[in-house]
């Protein structure tokens, strides 16, 4: 079976399944999880582990304009881990979001699993199905940190002693300790018309919001926002910044202008782009392929 | 750090997850996570494995009285999973008891690991700290057939061929394919004080119930009803039925006494002995220790 046959099938089988949320009543609820080796190996800190478990289920909750409220923690667990120290990194990383662990499940596993089920408020939830023709694309911050600081971490200090030191360090901050946009998707709630937020890379999310909303963007290529440094970097810009998974940025839409955007959240946000008619995707008038992580992918 | 050190700090950190499920608005959310080689093996079908991992989780609703609505999957797959012909199961199962999937994660793994979390309706929770002195103690069904179950299973078939094969059956298929007293929760709402899923084995769960309660309980041990065809097995029924874990039978209070509960709910429960004012748990006046299968043991 195809990638895009199983992405077509969970769809048919779970119809409610299509967006970084699943919608109860006034409540968005999401789960993630991450798995040692494949998601992060044993050399990160604990804290940054639970830090970084909770971050990804929030910026699902950010996506969809949600007010993170609750998470459940299930782990499982091997030899190496200190539970009760993770445990703890995973109350404070919850008070730092200023939510709170109300369930969760501890078991034995060869290699450390955390799955975690975030809850939040979302009286007025942003979907990715909202996108209007003629609507202006927007990413929320600049993109490419995160797959460079991957890139850089797997590469080791000696190989990238001529790149600055102030962005490796950002860099690889930006992969293992992302923050999720959570304010601006509050604030995004009445202005976006829909919203997502790059996990899997721009490429490919931008192709899931314009799928979800029966449209089609044309991006230029310029207007999308460099992560500082990286241009100077000698890493392969255009594919990180396109390709690079775990931004955690939101991509999302709405007719307001750039300016006006910006100055009713009160912070810089970037029009990349906008929103056609036809489907598809282009950059700079070609098209652009999703080339991302995808979740789905078959082995 | 000790077991009880744990459990006493986890419910130090996270307050709210001392029952079954946690609370919020009138929906309750549990989540549990199982793994392959701790839960199940790979010889076991990923239908029974899909099923078992919803119904170990729709037990803790029903111990709540909840009204199952929900569930979320999340799935660490290795190579050996068909993935898809996984989630087909997950479906089948989720229309089986009446919910919906509407989210989950889709992850590599070395092992199979399944993350569930589960949501239902429950205006009226029943909770583990409602049990008062004087009330009668309940089963809801005969205990010691899933960890019969388990115990047949590794012995292999060669072993046990002088145990009735219909007993063998029977047990096997309350491990590894238990039903969820989800109908009986519900019943229980305005009837029982008190509730709690026996997953971890009669002798440690009422311990769990009475602990939150601030309450003992004196168990008559004549009165525990046991699996059909335990007793001539040849297995070890005291071990079995005191400590065997999920069995996920209710265990819950009441101030009805048997004949007027089971007339309620419409049938047979256990009354298998009272609440006493003084703490402590007694089986045929001797203590009985908590000696059933522990989530939070330490490694």
């Amino acid at each position: 079976m195809s990638e895009a046959d199983l992405i077509a099938r969970i769809r048919a089988l779970f119809p409610r399944t299509g967006d970084d949320a699943a919608i109860v009543g006034d409540q968005a609820i999401t789960n993630d999880m991450l798995v040692e080796d494949v998601d992060f190996t044993r050399d990160v800190s604990l804290q940054l582990i639970a830090r970084k478990s909770l971050a990804v289920n929030l910026s699902d909750l950010a996506a969809m304009g949600a007010k993170p409220q609750y998470a459940l923690v299930a782990i499982g667990a091997p030899e190496w881990v200190d539970t009760a120290a993770l445990l703890e990194e995973f109350a404070n990383a919850a008070r730092a979001h200023r939510i709170e662990i109300i369930g969760g499940d501890l078991s034995r596993a060869e290699k450390l699993v955390i799955s975690i089920t975030a809850i939040g408020e979302a009286k007025q939830p942003l979907m990715r199905s909202g996108a209007r023709a003629g609507d202006r694309l927007y990413v929320s911050r600049p993109l490419g940190g995160s797959a460079a600081g991957l890139e850089l971490l797997k590469r080791g200090d000696e190989n990238v002693s001529y790149i600055q030191r102030e962005f490796i360090d950002a860099a690889i901050r930006r992969h293992l300790d992302p923050e999720p946009e959570v304010e601006l998707g509050m604030k995004l709630v009445g202005i976006a018309t829909s919203c997502i937020d790059v996990s899997d890379g721009l490429s490919t999310d931008v192709h899931h919001l314009c799928d979800a909303s029966g449209v089609g963007a044309a991006i230029d290529r310029e207007r999308i926002p460099i992560f500082p440094g990286l241009l100077e970097s000698g890493l392969n810009v255009r594919e990180l910044v396109l390709n690079g998974g775990e931004e955690f940025a939101l991509l999302f839409t709405s007719a307001l202008r750039e300016s006006e955007l910006s100055a009713k959240v009160g912070r810089p946000v970037y029009a990349i782009g906008r929103i056609t008619k036809e489907s598809g995707v282009l950059l700079d008038g070609q098209p652009l392929e999703p080339r991302g992580f995808d979740h789905f992918a078959v082995r």
